[in-house]
């Protein structure tokens, strides 16, 4: 195939979009490969149209290839199985609701558990039937709070969605790793570099869930890896190993002491270093109580919820949110200290919550037989020494505390280091909740119902296109991996008499026989735009017939790594077919 | 490729679902192609996603082999661009509105001209930069007052729309007859048996507007063709000839009748043909006033308007609407009439109607110098011998008349015949309306701004999945063209024996190693059930590995004709290779 830069619908900018923070948006929208149409609504141009569906390519054939079924679901969605499973509130503002002309509830889909496991029930009855997997590569809608970064972040984005339907649970663990094997091989022929790390608290199983992360510095999630070991996972999914609980008999008596002017954490552990208690304070000898509020999805009705931390580390609200998922969580309010005046700002203290039954979660370091500094629920007091276990006891514990470089990895080996990263897949074993809502079962062997256990499995398709660019870019332009370029070479010809162009025209038909796709620059342009162009463009091989031709070679540059070739007129088609093909 | 009945996600059923009142519908359900997941929502299954690929893929051969260039729009949109041509008011009802949680508005979109033409501008600015072609396969949504027949009018659909963008008329006609040569191939690659229609009235020129109709008894579009002519056009489009004016001079003056008990033209005429008049009259001497009300998009207020018609002919609201257009119409209610005292019921004349400043248009037919019987505004009283241009003058004339079969063709060639039809297509010169919206331009060679002129050109793909079913089918199942086919051969293993298991598995291999895609059935069920399926799922070859495997030979059938034959064992790979590649 040819594609004619002359007729070609591209028009390159020589400036960087105003409104683009990271490389990926600023080079796909110089480049011509898409275009802003709304608020995250992205279209898509002809060159950027091929990259996405190269992508779409190469994810069809490896879920083809674990044996998954492509199918197709609608957008647009009635109300009634979101809310059968709760989705329809817990969506919250995310969710694009719509009503048709007789005042009906849709939704547009954001993902389609609900679809397909009521599908999957119209088709199957029996055990026979099962295990099975399905597909779609879909247009969905998340009505996000803050769209970013072009493709990177939509609210209108293609995601390959599937999922798996098994009878027990050494299948779905079998459907999960297929999954698994299959994302890799994707992950790798589109020549990512990433990482696969947990994506849930331990409380849910270790492998239970992962995410494959695109390692960026422009990622909005933040992971930690450990330098002693394989170990990675998302900060959310950081499980803070716990301390042994210790003895307490023989601990010193909790006393209440007069701290003035200790509105932080620094202030405190100053004033008790200098005031002659015999021992050495650090911050993290210190009981931090954050008060915020919750509600589940639906509720209007807050609840106050504390939270209690090692002063030596902050609360990272991100943790928290995904800890009391599905809740939602909010800060407290000028109003709230009002209504609730036992809390005293900077001098809360166990005794005064759960005098008053406010629920008290507390870092899981937070172990029985510690002792604490903390407030003593009166203004300018501390009390020193509280234990854990004698003077107070939480109601459990949470995972809310910061997570640091430098932590020991959860597994034990090593510490660990953060990195940024970009979500492109995400594995989960679902469990029953869905088949559980739509009593999706299959009628076993002895004609007993067996509950279906599934796995949701997710590929960010669109957010892809920009995740490859972050990775693959120089200061020049973009620099595709093979598998995804827009074409096998840009042939460029430079010059202004019609040799050239023969020789150009020539070359590309000849390329084009062969099964070489070729951007062909035919435009009476200079060189100079031509090869800014061609540089910016970022197609892997670029082949300049120029004023070499007249002593027969044309010119063969390896966009990546800048290295040029003089190839005689004759090879070049075996050679750049060679390049390509392989 | 080979597809395993076995695994494959698809149960047949055997009885027809309730809700289909087409074949197409009844068979695309049955044989597992598709599923409704909503109220004109579809769900395709992997059968139904192979042929409606198919589909597309034929589409995006035939556009990019006229140059056009392959884009992608979100289907979510701003407001902005579709108030800007005052179609975010005039589209009614049948635009899906929504708001994202900020409170902005947005649409779902119906068609994507508005997108188009601002990308055109975007990227555009010279003479030099046209023409230009661009499509889209693209999800769009339209709250159909009644979606009906399964896939054929959905609420989700999938459109190839695509447009043209040319400097000049001789321009635009050429990109409007690039696509009638494209979409002519298409449906001839697709198999269908179509009729283009015209498809606006004559006022708008001839070649404006052209429909694509698949000829079928279920189709919503009832069209008419000439026994005498190549002449065919949607009713809607139909243009009554003109008959010349006649001389006034010397006819007879208007007399009012009193008609007592004549509240239809049949017992009008007959009232009449018995009073002594000296003359015979006919339903089609009278002149019918049709009272309705219109409004323009936006407006609040309806408008009177009367329609004049021969009497014996009955107002087609469609035909009204489509010459009203983009005027919304309405009958009167008791109201109204209550409202319009002058309007006497059964004997509305002109004179009452232009006395009152009512609008009133009439059929062509009715030229100055026709003398007509109508309403005296008088209850059972008529006039007689009122001339048009003497006693009455019309505002202007109105397609509104029925068509009937039998009527002239309007190319004076041979009489109208009607037939029914499914809109596959439609090619329209769209002209400057979208241009002069956003004020798209391009810089002429002398530097002055000329204004674009534009093409829109629609394939209802997701429809042609089941236009395509409806021409081809039998009381047996579906009978798909090899171009859309969801497989090339269905291989049935009719026997319990290990050898025709291995035997069919063998074929089975070969056919795909030749790049032959094999429908395998593998399942353990009866032969009746295996070949029931068959038929159903309509695949044009069918291969039956059985018994007569011990003797050396497989049956091939071909699905349409139902022909059998005997084909040695070692030869039915070439056979039917050479069936599928021809």
């Amino acid at each position: 195939m040819i594609t004619r830069m002359s007729s070609l619908f591209l028009r390159t900018l020589r400036e960087d979009p105003a409104d683009a923070e990271v490389p990926s948006h600023r080079l796909l929208v110089r480049a011509g490969y898409v275009r802003r149409a709304a608020p995250g609504g992205y279209s898509w141009l002809p060159l950027g149209l091929r990259v996405l569906r190269n992508i779409e390519r190469v994810v069809r054939e490896e879920m083809d290839a674990i044996g998954a079924q492509e199918i197709q679901f609608p957008a647009l969605l009635p109300k009634e199985p979101y809310e059968a499973t709760g989705r329809w509130s817990e969506y919250g503002d995310t969710l694009f609701r719509l009503k048709d002309r007789k005042g009906a509830d849709y939704l547009l889909g954001p993902t389609h558990e609900e679809l397909f496991t009521l599908t999957v029930k119209g088709e199957y009855s029996s055990y026979k039937d099962y295990p099975v997997m399905l597909y779609q590569v879909q247009t969905k809608y998340r009505d996000e709070a803050r769209p970013r970064a072009g493709v990177l972040r939509g609210r209108e984005f293609v995601m390959k969605d599937s999922y798996s339907f098994d009878l027990d649970d050494e299948g779905l663990e079998a459907s999960y790793q297929k999954h698994r094997a299959a994302y890799i091989k994707i992950f790798d022929r589109l020549g990512l570099d990433y990482v696969i790390v947990a994506a849930t608290s331990g409380a849910m199983g270790g492998s239970a869930s992962e995410e494959f992360l695109a390692v960026a510095e422009s990622g909005e999630d933040t992971y930690v890896r450990s330098t002693g070991s394989d170990f990675a996972a998302n900060v959310e999914a950081v499980v803070t190993p716990v301390p042994p609980a210790r003895p307490i008999e023989g601990l010193p008596e909790a006393q209440v002491h007069h701290t003035p002017d200790t509105p932080t954490i620094d202030t405190l552990v100053d004033f008790l270093n200098g005031a002659g208690l015999g021992r050495e304070f650090t911050a993290a000898d210190t009981l931090k109580n954050v008060l915020v509020k919750t509600r589940m999805p639906g509720q209007k009705e807050w609840t106050l919820l504390a939270v209690g931390v090692p002063g030596d580390r902050e609360v990272d609200m991100k943790r928290l949110e995904a800890s009391l998922e599905p809740a939602e969580v909010a800060l407290l309010e000028e109003a709230d200290f009002a209504a609730n005046p036992f809390l005293v700002k900077g001098y809360i203290g166990p005794g005064a919550l759960q005098a008053n039954g406010v629920r008290y979660l507390v870092d899981p370091r937070i172990v029985p037989g510690t002792a604490w500094v903390t407030g003593a629920d009166k203004a300018d007091h501390h009390v020193v020494d509280l234990v854990c276990g004698r003077d107070f006891t939480p109601d459990g514990t949470v995972e809310a505390a910061e997570v640091r470089e430098g932590d020991a990895s959860p597994d034990g080996a090593g510490t660990l280091v953060a990195a940024r990263g970009i979500e492109i897949g995400h594995i989960f074993q679902l469990g029953r909740k869905y088949a559980d809502a739509f009593e999706l079962d299959a009628l076993g062997p002895d004609s007993k119902p067996v509950r279906i256990t599934m796995g949701s499995y997710g590929i960010g398709v669109s957010r892809l296109v920009a995740a490859i660019a972050e990775q693959h870019h120089d200061e020049l332009g973009l620099v595709w991996p093979r598998s995804v370029s827009p074409a096998d070479v840009h042939l460029v010809v430079a010059g202004k008499d019609d040799s050239v162009f023969e020789g150009g025209e020539r070359i590309a038909g000849e390329l084009s026989r062969r099964g070489v796709s070729v951007l062909f620059d035919d435009r009476k342009a200079s060189p100079g735009v031509k090869f800014a162009d061609a540089e910016l463009i970022g197609v892997p091989t670029i082949v300049v017939v120029g004023k070499g031709l007249a002593n027969g070679v044309v010119e063969v540059k390896d966009r990546a790594t800048g290295e040029r070739s003089e190839i005689p007129v004759d090879a070049v088609v075996d050679h750049v077919t060679g390049l390509v093909h392989g």
